[in-house]
């Protein structure tokens, strides 16, 4: 698959959590090598990491975290949240991020599914959010808009965020994933779809893509649960940036898509050990989908930085006081903005650089 | 398959808009013969319908229209809205209806798709409107909610409608397969999914499952094209349903899917002839879109013929006076009320029956 665009314009962006990535690099060399790495090394972790030579790429660590984020920040980079240092520091236009524990997987038909061409092409076709279109991606090979979609909504909006799948072991959360140990996700869904505007998705962050100028700011390493591990069914960041973002797509007029591409997930963890600290997770949703369903923002903002400036007040407004994570998470969303800018991957500055 | 439904709960509505129906009937034979049929010959067909033998049904034609509906009705069930009176005139349960140019599809295994098996799974299962899941249908097999669904929403709502697709010839407008002669819908797409709420969807009247006491009232034959045809691509009437049906179903809590089943839809008619005819439609629904995704039902409205009388009355104020077709419309939806409740389909009297 040729790509609409120049190989220099993506980031593929790797957060390390283990230190050995041999199998991971070689598996995805196929996809990977034409394009830039960044690699963000958990700061959590102590050994050194194991990279195969043929790569180009950057690798940053604990102290490149301390000197460009310093000490005035409320963001907690350790953990899935390091990748989010990666999207702070690229200057691309648009960044792919896809967990250390996935490799590529195969279609129905045995081909290797190239995650970044799909990725790309879900980002560079418009979205259609205003709209359902019962044959999904209108704009696939061989599809198009069914009859009775209205013509004037047919040039769609620009997709800001692609979100991928997972096959073998799917994202569920630690109960789901304790109570149904060995299920494992063999569905192939040949299809790419908009999430329409006005509805909330659990966006995972372990196979995503996005317009960085476009939504960049709004992929905020936020919500920290306190106990929070090293297997994806223990954290939440990604669902509460993904909350973030959808509201943020919603008011800007952007588009979020979901679908292919999948990824091969494999296993890691112990799902009974991680269930012990989930439900801190699943509790605190309850009380952040209703908000997240209610918050309006104003028309005033009309940029990413500004609109996650007001779902942070919104939050410590109206969850501040139920519980501390919430207080602490809309801080981090202030810092989050005035470290983007301050980096220099602000909307309002990115022509410049 | 078996059904989680007896088979005397559910009734196959078709609509005949050819005589023959020898291979379309023996083509379904395998998954319609154990239920019951309602065939309502299109009262401007002039020839005696063909019906192979080793069927439980009842034929219905003109003259049984005349007598149950009378003169006294806005209501036209000529064309492909001949099939609406099977659903007034059904006691069943759940209805299903596909278009008399439908065979049965195969799915990528090769396997016959059970299409009756597939919408009984679609509405017994629950639907989500009120927060998407990546991974499609949560209560399919093999799948679940994915990390961060609330649980409190995991319960679902009701299913009143699921809208199977089409293999081969995907319903498009006469403008798209005017252009596209030669496109053909060969992507399977194995998901059904719940529409979200809020979300308008141009539904397809080619290959329906519905519970008919919950929204039966709400698949009415109001918009009626002047020049009208007799191929889906020159008819509005379900597209027009649809958006009823949708509003309908948003306001009171209830589901729409979409997704499987697909039926495998065979070539009629001449697109570049239907053209012609179309724009009218296409150009209709330019105001219809709005109409729908602005209109708001009082709280007090909780059946669904209170719903939409209330539908029909916002069609007439602000629609009545855009094109005459509007008008009409409105009447028949007010009509449609009248007749489903005097032919005693009414959900209040259901319980009677």
């Amino acid at each position: 698959m040729s790509l609409a665009i120049k190989d220099d314009e993506v980031d593929i962006v790797i957060g390390a959590l283990r230190s050995d990535l041999t199998t991971f690099m070689n598996e995805w060399r196929p996809m990977f090598s034409q394009f830039h790495l960044i690699i963000v090394k958990d700061p959590d972790l102590k050994e050194e990491l194991k990279i195969p030579e043929g790569f180009n790429l950057d690798v940053y660590g604990k102290p490149d975290i301390d000197q460009v984020v310093g000490s005035s920040t409320s963001i907690l980079f350790s953990g899935y949240s390091c990748r989010y240092f990666g999207y702070l520091v690229s200057r691309k236009k648009y960044i792919i991020s896809v967990d250390d524990d996935c490799l590529p997987a195969r279609d129905p038909k045995g081909f290797l599914v190239d995650v970044v061409a799909q990725h790309i092409s879900n980002l560079t076709n418009p979205a259609t959010p205003f709209f359902f279109n019962t044959l999904y991606e209108p704009y696939a090979e061989g599809a198009d808009f069914v009859r009775g979609y209205p013509f004037s909504l047919r040039g769609g909006v620009k997709c800001a965020l692609s979100c991928g799948l997972w096959l073998n072991l799917a994202d569920y959360d630690a109960p789901t994933q304790a109570l149904k140990a060995r299920q494992r996700n063999s569905r192939y869904v040949d299809a790419v779809m908009t999430v329409p505007a006005g509805s909330l998705i659990p966006i995972s962050g372990i196979n995503i893509a996005f317009e960085r100028e476009a939504v960049g700011p709004a992929l905020v390493p936020a919500l920290k649960l306190a106990g929070e591990g090293k297997c994806r069914w223990e954290t939440m960041e990604d669902i509460w940036s993904g909350l973030c973002v959808k509201v943020v797509c919603d008011h800007l007029g952007l588009g979020v898509k979901t679908g292919l591409p999948y990824i091969w997930r494999t296993d890691r963890g112990d799902p009974i050990a991680s269930l012990k600290k989930e439900w801190e997770g699943v509790k605190l949703m309850e009380e952040v989908i209703p908000f997240f369903q209610s918050v309006r923002l104003p028309r005033e903002a009309t940029t990413v930085e500004e609109c996650i400036v007001e779902v942070a007040n919104a939050v410590k407004e109206r969850l501040g006081s139920m519980d501390p994570v919430f207080a602490r998470a809309a801080k981090a969303m202030l810092d989050w903005v005035k470290l983007w800018q301050s980096v220099g991957s602000s909307s309002s500055r990115s022509s410049a650089v």
